[in-house]
């Protein structure tokens, strides 16, 4: 219900269009006298924003969060935390076009069958603009979860180019505007995608995600599953369509000898000689670094004409003009990382609640 | 919160162990006046039932449902429908070698640190045998789907083999111990499976679930999207290790030009020329199949012995007896089944709740 | 949404009719490692279990419940608890004359127009009876709170009648069949009530509830108020028209000067000088007593005739036969007794889960 | 959970302090295409402005409330709401000497208590401030019942002075400061109001709330019933204290033959010959007017000098200067009004969920 919010515990509600005056969310259940200023925020809203490079919208937002309540002289107060981000570069009138016209790939049609209505501009609620919403959020969860876990995200396929896996480097993430940890496929993954773009087309991406320090026993089985959470969080994200956990659909393949994670003490602490698992186990943390990879698909904004119908049952041709992302799931890292960091919040707060 | 329920308006709550009494669960929010008896729920619970082939395990559930409340007369009364299945084949000496002892990729590990005691007894509240009272929910959530909706699963891949798709036929389903639709494969797979359980050993798999005759406008964006409730149905399932919707995981090599499905007008309906949404766009159903398909992990329990610890931090070897099914994926072919029909009836009642 | 479920991380679903096979709970989301046996809960059954006196009703119901989950080896291991308690002296055929007829001020019209089905035996989902799964849910929640949590209810007026608080001894409560803390007023209800039964009629009455060790800081403000939880739980029992906290209704008459309840030091710990909040100010326990009060209406199961319609829309007379209570007030006291303590053990889970 | 939000499917989120920046909510689940415009709210939020006699706070607050998403073109469009009020004549100084003080009779303490930390300035979140979100989000409740269902509301009682209900005139309500239903009594109460302002005290009163036109069938038994969720959501208001439907605390003194409410047949439809079910059975609306009173307490913010503590432990005395109400009660009949139609909308919306 109330489709707009996640979370039970930690739960926030998000709010706003694309093209309407402001969005904004309100975090609730967030624990009290953790410090807090809009500075944390920004941080990740930043590494979220459009117009950083030549790979993702010339839309030019500043994005600048404003909290409204629940911060106190510095600190939560435990009542909700209300954020405001206002909309300032919308320009409305590309949209004009595609007012009456399903966009293929879009969720055009299906709002306007669900409600009847819907407001066209730069895809209104649908927008990938919402997703400021949960990487604000997700400051503030990473502020419940502390410093103890970390959380970070990686783009390791763009179109049919892999990552190899054997030259991960963390700290290659931040030098390139893919947030690739393969220095060289980084690289060719700017040849290829400058070709996308020429060509008015777009395509898809893989992203991983993994959270270090999450204590063994979060998640509360067996419909509140940690992993549930998780596949439900990432799933939510716009023009995501697959989501695994640990060795994900490869274990399909795998025999039962090959697949289980063996365990063996190791300075008094229990440890796991492979990570299959994806540091989940019966929907509740191993101890292990929880990982996790979601596909996105290639955005639906186009130069390249593709058939549709429009709202009064006519056949049309559509070509989205408007200022697009040729790879979205590049702007995807930064929010799969924040939608980790909520789960991860709401489920420390539940663990608690039962658990002490 | 809370666990042990799924859904919000149409909203289950399942409980018990593998070996206690009985298992159970209780549905509520289904509208009044649906005829419904045992049988309608039998049927399903029957496609799902242990030790009806050799490739499943050999434990012999008769798992016959009672219905105890919210039926009258024959039909629904809008109170909750309570359902019971006794124990009755519950050997719980099996497990008294593992008592102590964590299993390598089952949940034992984790229910000990998250509770701080568990049910050890055939694997507890973590048990498949929960599985049962999901068939059982779903059985109702069909009744409340009605007929026009038609959900329907089958086993695509077990190990590395893959069911071939041109040669796809539903019929051939109902004809294999596996629900596999390739009547060729199903034969492979019988070779193949009866090497796996004499070695003593487990096999991963993949199921596909179709569901045709969902209406257009089902689904509550941006945070109770019909794909995220979806991901989080399956990956809820014991060993499910990935979720995908459409073209999933593939989308990601696609180009946007290649992905977006076009949309004509056929005898004054819209119709798509493709579906790599999976029937979904924006978390709303388009009207077209919903396709979805997840991951199961091999069963853990197996002959092979594995490395582990137990819960005095003891090194430890973990050989699994008990009566083991060597694919679970299997059995989650109705599994899988059930959690559609689950959140369709969810979302159908969702959506008639806000949008009449 | 799930109208049969109370709670939020304590949480109970409860199901069944008054004259189906059983009734039956499931109580979610309690901490693990509680000692917990059916003692423990048949104690606070056996307060309310009807049969006992001449002043409830004679259906006679051992109310003997199982435990079916959530307990291994004598304690709570936190996965749901399934409570059963079988329906014995279920005679039907009393209700085979109200069966099209609606029983004035029972909830038969109601039910009638909302599902358009109803359980007309013995008032199906609708009876009394329910009242027991709320007191075994509050068993378990009593287990959850301590040792340090007093929960204590009695009943201060029947009928016309109310207690002398001037005389109240908690003791008197257990030694007469009213719950009374006035020994003087026991004895008068006595003969009033003898006089109401005999006369094929019955009365209202007032139940306060007292709750003593509840520490300063649990309910969630604004709108998951420690206040308005606690009215919400006991409207909600069948037949409670009203509410009050502390001075309750008598604060409308009094001035601010009067009713604010001043605060002094006392050994170091904060001393309130009144407490007219009845122990919650801003939605949020004081650390006082908390102290409710709520109104039970008359048994509209009266053996005088009284005029009504049924359900093909003819005018009828309809007298109650079956055996009732006159004043179902008296049992109500263990069921404000039980919700009183659900709703503390859920907002103390709350309250340590937000604030640690 | 998320004690801020309140209902299920008519589901609103408020946030934000009474010295902050703004307050605001984010109204969800409100069905698509129904008239919406900010003057549809100001019209309630300026029957509960301050500072509109010298009966109420002579805090000036515009309080022009703002829609920040989910309306296009004049219509909700299905998603989120978002409303925004900024706050103008916020004094903070006026409670600088409060900062360290607990003021008797109000949150401080608990707040303190619960948080650790407080915003200590008009109360913060604790503010009676936060009302006017549960009246906008009631204004968009009123539109999502439409004309059929009229929710009116009076003040029956201020102090000790009671209104003649034989002199009951809807029509006088908007005649007088008090939402006076009782001419004469109106004019009693200017002078007895005027010498408890002068005397630097407050007054309580209690608020009657009556909504018609609500057809039978509304509400969820046995723990989402109408009566209960109207306790929760009056009881939740600031300062009230008990609640009561229909014949309320009365009904405890009647006989069963005096209360049951007789049914005849009139124009072929049910008819009641009384109403002291308040219009809900068994938590079912009946069809007949939704009546309900509560009560609320005097305010403590008064020029009388009071015994209180500080956070230090010490002993203090506390006036509260400020600009406050001699009586809140009088504020709180739109309040009530509002979060009657909250409850009705939501019902309504789980109604249609359910049953169609």
């Amino acid at each position: 219900m109330a489709g707009n919010s996640f979370g039970t515990i930690f739960r926030y509600t998000s709010w706003g269009e694309s093209h309407g005056p402001a969005i904004g969310c309100v975090v609730d259940g967030v624990p009290p006298r953790i410090p807090l200023a809009e500075a944390d925020i920004q941080l990740y809203l930043d590494r979220r924003r459009p117009g950083q490079s030549r790979f993702t919208t010339q839309r030019r937002e500043p994005d600048q969060v404003e909290i409204l309540s629940g911060v106190f002289e510095g600190l939560t107060t435990g009542t909700p935390i209300s954020l405001l981000i206002k909309n300032e570069d919308a320009r409305s009138r590309d949209y004009e076009t595609i007012k009456d016209s399903f966009r293929p790939g879009h969720a055009d049609y299906t709002y306007w069958t669900k409600y009847g209505i819907r407001d066209y501009r730069g895809g209104g609620r649908a927008s990938a603009r919402e997703t400021a919403m949960r990487v604000a959020a997700g400051a503030i969860a990473r502020k419940v979860l502390g410093e103890s876990v970390r959380i970070r995200g990686a783009l390791v396929q763009m179109g049919p180019h892999k990552v190899d896996r054997a030259k991960w480097e963390w700290s290659a993430v931040d030098d390139n505007p893919f947030w690739c940890p393969d220095r060289q496929m980084a690289q060719h993954w700017e040849g290829f995608l400058d070709g996308v773009r020429k060509a008015g087309n777009s395509t898809g991406a893989v992203i991983e995600i993994v959270a270090q320090g999450v204590p063994p026993g979060w998640g509360d089985p067996v419909y509140g599953k940690l992993d549930a959470d998780l596949a439900s969080a990432m799933m939510g994200i716009n023009a995501v369509k697959a989501v695994e956990i640990g060795a994900g659909f490869a274990a399909a393949a795998f025999s039962g000898a090959e697949n289980a994670d063996e365990m063996r003490m190791r300075g008094g602490e229990v440890e796991f000689l492979s990570n299959n698992a994806g540091g989940i186990l019966g929907g509740i943390s191993t101890g292990q670094d929880v990982v996790l990879r979601f596909a996105v698909k290639p955005s639906s904004s186009i130069l390249i004409p593709k058939r549709s119908v429009d709202r009064h049952g006519k056949e049309v041709e559509v070509t989205t003009k408007g200022r697009h992302d040729p790879c979205v799931g590049i702007r995807a890292v930064p929010v799969g990382e924040a939608m980790m960091a909520v789960v991860l919040a709401d489920h420390l707060l539940r663990h608690r609640a039962q658990c002490g």
